[in-house]
């Protein structure tokens, strides 16, 4: 880990930086306790490299508010679900960090804790990174690298009409959770309400169940913009078009609780976003491969639609006809 | 490249982000356009990944009216300035960028521009990244990806007492630069100050020389806190004393202009940082081979100092009497 010529100034913070983070690096021999330019990442013979980056920003991703401890979570998550959507073996992350002054040991102790108690989840480990002040908001990078055995990533693109459309557990819930944080009333029970936030703050990467899916699921990806819209480039990027029926797309009794199962609430939960969640395509024939992955991944996995000739996404009612989305996730497009 | 739920609102943003980062990607099919979730890289059989990353942030690393293709230019080489010290082939970058609403079209296509030259320049393409808004300063990561033959990586460590010190090109040049873009008045000619300048705001990543010091170098780093603090950082992870000639550290005709060439103007140019030239030891057997090497590369390499035991980093002067630094670099140490 490389400090820049800037700093803050905060005595002693770089020794607790040092003190914190270089106990995350200690596993792997390539971090060289990050007292070295660049770090060393060897792979199995016959793997590739995959990876990904992600920038969070405080008020934009995260609040000031939130405990550090989430927030390294879920940065670190984040990153871990994309390395999941490609089947790939998660193996190390690299952090850059940009402090603001209102940073203090107390909320860097915290934030490396939450990246201790996740690298043991996950069994990745810290492998570089940057550490620097900024005058704006505190903001964070991770890199996040894994391997694959070479030619069998999962992609978006290769969903072939006659392919079934599945998606791991519940949809909707992270939503829900960030409306609950911005101060919607409900008649929630507290546990119901706790649930759905933790689903917002703390994703969980469906990392086995990606490496499940190697050589059986044909398009992949995980539903971060909303599943409408990453359904939408699954679509645009295979060339073909995906259906949805609303009835099948799962949600999850907390969820019911507090939106209800009408065709209104289905549609929130499929443009809300940042579930974490594997989308993915496949033949009728690997049906049975998917409820095996998914027993072996602890995880719920549903068929929720099917894909066909033509272009976009297509919500289907109780009736099987077409219903209306206006804004079918976060990005625009 | 994916994006942020919460990007920045401009109209056709994210349209140009697609129209000018993709075709940087478009040369390694490993980066799927930028329309993945992650992203491959295949090495070479034998070979190991090298990477490191870097965070740049408006108002400390750089100005908010600092051309954007300088700032795209330096973001991108001061990592591959990384890669150079590992003796790495710098083959791709990640590249996370948090936008303020003051960035606009022209400014985007003036940054796109920049890394689209240094690409070409050191034969290295964009792989994927990250754009989101932000509400505090620009703010950028790259990542940089290299690779070595397995277990040839040049290290910080293996600096042995009897080996020799060498720098490449000429140092402080880049401080004086930061000095005279900050107002400081002088009598030097236009052409020596834009050198001067051209220093600070464009390192010169050595990598040719760099991957040239394979299997020659006992220990090597690039040089960005300042030469003294950086050689310190030799020194400690090396377990070795470092001590320096200051009538060997070779300055450049514009920075002896400015400063002049007696002690005090040295010991400035060894603590100023930025420099972003190659610092390395090797035993005496290896000059004529370290010789090869900068020829090959372009760059000239002169003998500092040597490698004895003991700890720390040492001055000497005209008489051979050790020098006080009161403060070696930017780093805090």
């Amino acid at each position: 880990m490389t400090s820049s010529n800037s700093e803050p100034p905060r005595l002693g913070e770089f020794a607790l930086i040092a003190k914190l983070f270089a106990p995350l690096a200690a596993k792997d021999e390539g971090a060289f306790g990050l007292k070295d330019d660049a770090a060393r990442l060897r792979l199995p013979p016959g793997d590739e490299l995959v990876v990904t980056v992600d920038a969070l920003v405080e008020g934009v991703h995260f609040l000031r508010d939130d405990p550090p401890r989430l927030i390294a979570k879920k940065a670190l998550r984040v990153n871990l679900s994309d390395l999941a959507a490609k089947g790939a073996h998660a193996k190390n992350y690299l952090l850059a960090l940009c402090l603001p002054d209102w940073i203090d040991n107390a909320w860097l102790t915290d934030f490396a804790a939450g990246l201790d108690e996740d690298q043991a989840r996950y069994g990745v480990s810290l492998l570089g990174g940057d550490t620097t002040s900024t005058p704006g908001p505190l903001t964070l990078s991770v890199t996040a690298l894994g391997s694959i055995p070479s030619g069998r990533m999962l992609r978006r693109k290769g969903a072939r009409p006659g392919d079934l459309v599945f998606v791991s557990g519940t949809i909707g819930d992270a939503g829900a959770g960030l409306e609950l944080l911005r101060g919607k009333a409900s008649n929630l029970p507290a546990d119901a309400r706790d649930y759905l936030i933790r689903r917002y703050r703390l994703p969980e990467p469906r990392l086995s169940l990606g490496r499940g899916l190697i050589g059986i699921a044909s398009a992949a990806l995980d539903v971060s913009d909303g599943l409408v819209a990453d359904l939408g480039h699954i679509a645009e990027v295979s060339d073909v078009r995906i259906s949805i029926d609303v009835r099948l797309v799962p949600l999850s009794g907390e969820l019911v609780s507090l939106w209800g199962s009408a065709t209104p609430a289905v549609l929130r939960a499929a443009t809300a976003g940042d579930d974490y969640e594997l989308a993915f395509t496949a033949p009728p024939a690997a049906q049975s491969a998917i409820a095996d992955a998914a027993r072996a991944a602890g995880i719920a996995v549903k068929q929720i639609g099917r894909v066909e000739q033509g272009g976009g996404v297509e919500l289907l009612d109780e009736a099987g006809k077409g219903i209306a989305v206006d804004r079918p996730g976060f990005t625009h497009f």
